[in-house]
């Protein structure tokens, strides 16, 4: 028996709510898992790049026991408490890879529902989210790629996630802009600081209040006042080279709402409201050109669904 | 010429929203201000205690031109390029001082209101938040004791004030809990360390959030999540004692949803949901009495109109 799962791509911290805030996008991972009779170690991981997505290093992936979406299923397993039998996985990438993007929720999440699937579902979705959350490290992520839309998550003291889905104005459309490196989470992870200035802690939180206000209001103006950091941006701008001057640029042009970085980076995301597609890839296009940075973008909407079983 | 207005008292900060949160309560300071001519100084300042709340300490109030209504009716007329003319300022108090019910913001609100009707209203709504925050020192406060209800405000770069007034449940009772000493406000400030750790500003902007969320939904159990705080209460433990054991000691109180510190403190405020008022009290009493703290109760419905010229 195979089970094949489709997990939408994730941008997390979406400014003011790092670690906190996330949304799906309609690009996705497609994560099939397979018992099956394998010869050695008794498991086979196959990752296949779609063609789309030319650049994508896969190279480095680990195809064997250190693999992230083996690692979450071995956890399921336990929680059962088993071992996984061998296995053949598959995963198919449309989502770019240390981009921001949320692709290492988006297969561990992925593998999670296949496997819970082909053990007759001993989970519900806290386990899952739970486990996914243990492996990935934090729920930002792992949340919207599990039920899609625009969420807030958080891990709480007894290892639950707790989430809210929000609600998201259908004109508030996304420009993704995916600078043409990588960067590895735990070096973007590594550069933000033990401690912070108590008042920028207060100047998140203020803007994270604003930013739930100006989504159930469908406000742009408090969204614009809401797309702010000084938690995490600031720290990274040195591996995001441009970063403050993308958000500087950009304030002034016609229907920019806001640009935040995608989780820990590279890639930023632009909020608009439907007009001026092409200022804001020309402005994101010339900016990263003086710092010897090419680009690429995605214009998408919103992925309103989360992880589907194929 | 004299004109009069009355204002709420207000609670700061409820929980998670440090600096930025704030509710009005139906409790009232009354600040007349009058052009007349007056010997001396120029300047007379009237404080007169209300009956129902002889306890409060109106001795230590300057009433000169230190006083902080003064100051605040001064800059209203530097605003407009001029100095105030003889005054005779009267204030009836009911808000407890230094109890963390926002009695400087409601004397400084009425007084502005107050002068500035005088002046001919020279000045609109966000000229006066801004100059009474400037004498306030922070808009928290400021905000719902001119617009009532439950607020959030921020003090921008620019100097303005934005706020946003917020819904708030019918069935959200608030139980003020007010213990027999004063705090003064700068002294629960000096207490609070310029640095904080990055998880406590990352747990804070999660509940701020949740708190937003659960106040557009009604939502209580969310409500619960929501009234933690990190920042601001575990500092100011040691001047509050028994605070951590008054939150611990109703967590499991039928009806409640959240106890935390009313502004800078002292006084404590139970969120419930109407039932439970006496355990409530009898809690909050024989915690505080281990510490050898006396307390006053007031059970109060938010005030859902600001200040008002009488």
């Amino acid at each position: 028996m195979k089970v094949s799962v489709k997990t939408p791509a994730t941008i997390a911290n979406l400014g003011p709510g790092f670690d906190s805030f996330g949304l799906a996008l309609p690009l996705y991972n497609i994560v099939s898992v397979e018992e099956t009779v394998l010869p050695g170690s008794g498991i086979e991981i196959n990752i296949i790049n779609e063609k789309n997505n030319e650049e994508n290093n896969i190279a480095d992936v680990p195809t064997d026991k250190n693999n992230i979406v083996y690692k979450a299923i071995e956890l399921l397993h336990n929680f059962i408490g088993q071992s996984p039998n061998e296995l053949k996985i598959t995963i198919k990438t449309q989502i770019p890879i240390s981009r921001g993007l949320g692709s290492s929720a988006s297969v561990i999440v992925g593998g999670l529902i296949a496997a819970n699937e082909l053990l007759g579902r001993p989970a519900d979705e806290k386990v899952l989210m739970s486990i996914a959350t243990e492996i990935e490290g934090h729920p930002d992520n792992i949340t919207p790629a599990f039920v899609g839309g625009m969420t807030m998550a958080s891990w709480e003291e007894d290892g639950s996630i707790f989430y809210r889905k929000l609600p998201w104005h259908d004109d508030w459309k996304l420009m993704v802009c995916i600078p043409d490196y990588e960067l590895n989470t735990e070096i973007s992870r590594s550069v933000l600081p033990k401690e912070v200035a108590l008042k920028d802690a207060v100047f998140n939180l203020k803007r994270s209040a604003m930013f739930i206000d100006a989504l159930y209001n469908q406000d742009d103006e408090l969204l614009k006042l809401a797309l702010k950091d000084k938690l995490h941006q600031p720290y990274r701008e040195k591996l995001v080279p441009g970063l403050s001057d993308i958000i500087k640029n950009l304030k002034h042009t016609n229907g920019v709402l806001g640009a935040v970085l995608c989780g820990a980076g590279p890639s930023v995301l632009v909020i608009y409201n439907g007009v001026g597609a092409s200022e804001i890839k020309e402005t994101v296009t010339e900016t990263w050109n003086y710092f010897n940075v090419k680009s690429t973008f995605l214009n998408l909407p919103i992925e309103k669904q989360g992880a589907q079983i194929l």
